[in-house]
């Protein structure tokens, strides 16, 4: 069995006996916040008891928080079950995906023996997305999968062009998943999330992850918000009954009054990324000037990865993603003093 | 959305504003082992990385623990997952069930569309398994589920019947998962259990929970035991890439050191149990005389389950379980104190 994820501390720890500093699983540096640990260590009073299947409380206390009816939501292990069961459900024959994107929609669509069609985001176009060029390879789609910002670009895509690209699905009921997982991140989430207009789209489904914001990617919670309760219902029964841990789904309850947590990721993610582009670029790479909490560089060194690697680095090589070639490299954004080494340690190995 | 399966104490609780004493789930009633407890909040220190794809040192240990090859161990989100993940990874056109059984695995095969067929295990023969007649339904199968010590009627399938079971299924390519997940509840396990025998049957795939035996039901952790290698990687690779938390991990490496938390777990099942069935008996029940932690009996009151419900009592009505009809119940096997409670309640409704 081989792991060939971002992430892989676990791998890295076997083969090196210490742990790494990870750059290249993308989660708030900032750690899981107190009041979220104290709800977790809590559920462990009720560990005997099954999960609830349905996840009633969190599902209301999502649906206040944006706006929404509760039989809109489904939670999950992760985003990453959330996609698996949303290709479970609608069993595409054919999906699009932009290229390059999150690896894991086309894993779970393969899993589905569904024909995978890839609308470029070229590089030369600055990663930008033509809806007229996705309106060509829309016929007989079921399902698109686009996440915003993007990943591994860190690039958003504007309302205005999401809406086109909503249309044209509607016009051919292609279901659209917009992931946005890592929205959280940007400087403006409110104006370019598409949550506020999911009333418009009933085939609409909108990924989000605890996971990322609140650094509990160890413990596994994410959530689809669907514009139909008939969507939300299908994807809600697939799979096992118990997918979300009692652990999770309390968590997730705290974490959603963790305001002041999420703003101050999110000015220190603003201020950290625009330094380490500047740096980046004074050492000579090219970096995509993403929004997240992510980089997108280029680097003439091929084996850049497992260079930082033996100096106890992790960093994500993104020459396997479709659209992208060998030479392409996705850094996490992270504390001063941790991009600080990552910064300095760059500058040894180039 | 509705839930129908046990322990739905959420269901309960905001129905009555209070929680019930729920014997519908089979959970050991001795709670969550300290050691457990503190593994689990020492997991949250980690609970920004991702957790290990793979659970390496995990199956590690259950490899030493059982004796063999961790590669032919994977690690799961709850028994449940396995049990769509196994159905996922084999896609069997048919599939062969005894009747009553756990009803996930009729759920998991349905799933993928799968054909069904029943071998009854008869009230009447005292729902012991024929494996003459289990031959006579196997051609055409590609897969068998089967508990043992079976769920709903806690019976156990003696190793001589398991064996020509196993013979008959490498005849016809038939892949067997024998549920072991009540295994440990029972007075003689390693006298029961087809583990020592794995290295024989190279189909063969045992199912194993922490859930029950360790009162981790709201943590998620199972586990499959498989006869190969490539049976085990077929497993391992369906589904997304993170379904066990770091914080199931770390319990589950805990939980294996409570080698005195089993057999006191044990001691008291098997105490309760056989002093549960006599003081059901003398209320006039027909009790099964199960093996397990827990018990199926038939009641004339086919409302029974509702009447305890109203005085904080969850227990299983199983009339909806294939091979049982209207008037079949389960109850868990509890605590002194709680079974006491249970039977004073039966006595008062009956």
């Amino acid at each position: 069995m081989k792991e060939t994820h971002g992430g892989d501390w676990s791998g890295f720890q076997s083969e090196y006996g210490f742990l790494p500093l990870d750059f290249s699983a993308n989660v708030s540096p900032l750690g899981l916040p107190a009041s979220v640990r104290e709800a977790a260590v809590r559920a462990l009073e009720n560990a005997d008891r099954y999960p609830d299947p349905l996840c009633r409380e969190l599902r209301i206390r999502l649906a206040e928080h944006h706006g929404i009816p509760d039989t809109q939501v489904v939670c999950g292990n992760g985003a990453a079950d959330l996609i698996f069961r949303i290709c479970r459900a609608l069993r595409p024959r054919c999906a699009l995906l932009t290229a390059p994107d999150f690896e894991e929609y086309e894993r779970a669509l393969r899993a589905e023996n569904c024909e995978i069609r890839y609308v470029a985001r070229s590089v030369s176009n600055d990663f930008c997305l033509d809806p007229d060029h996705l309106k060509t390879q829309i016929d007989g789609a079921e399902l698109l999968f686009l996440s915003n910002p993007n990943n591994p670009s860190g690039l958003i895509t504007e309302k205005a062009v999401l809406r086109k690209i909503l249309e044209i699905c509607a016009e051919v009921r292609c279901v659209p998943v917009i992931d946005e997982c890592f929205m959280d991140f940007t400087e403006h989430p409110e104006e370019n999330s598409l949550i506020p207009e999911l009333c418009r789209w009933p085939d609409l489904v909108i990924l989000k992850a605890f996971t990322k914001t609140y650094a509990m990617a160890g413990l596994r919670l994410g959530y689809a918000i669907c514009g139909s309760n008939s969507l939300a219902g299908k994807i809600q029964r697939e799979g096992q009954p118990w997918p979300v841990s009692n652990v999770a789904q309390e968590a997730g309850l705290a974490a959603l009054n963790e305001k002041d947590y999420v703003n101050c990721l999110r000015l220190l993610i603003s201020r950290e990324r625009q330094r380490m582009i500047v740096a980046m670029e004074v050492l000579g790479l090219r970096v995509i000037p993403g929004k997240a909490n992510y980089l997108l560089f280029q680097c003439g060194d091929g084996v850049l990865e497992k260079k930082l690697r033996d100096r106890g680095i992790l960093i994500r090589d993104c020459g396997s993603f479709e659209g992208l070639s060998a030479g392409w490299f996705r850094v996490a954004v992270r504390t001063g003093t941790e991009n600080d080494r990552l910064l300095r340690t760059l500058q040894e190995v180039l």
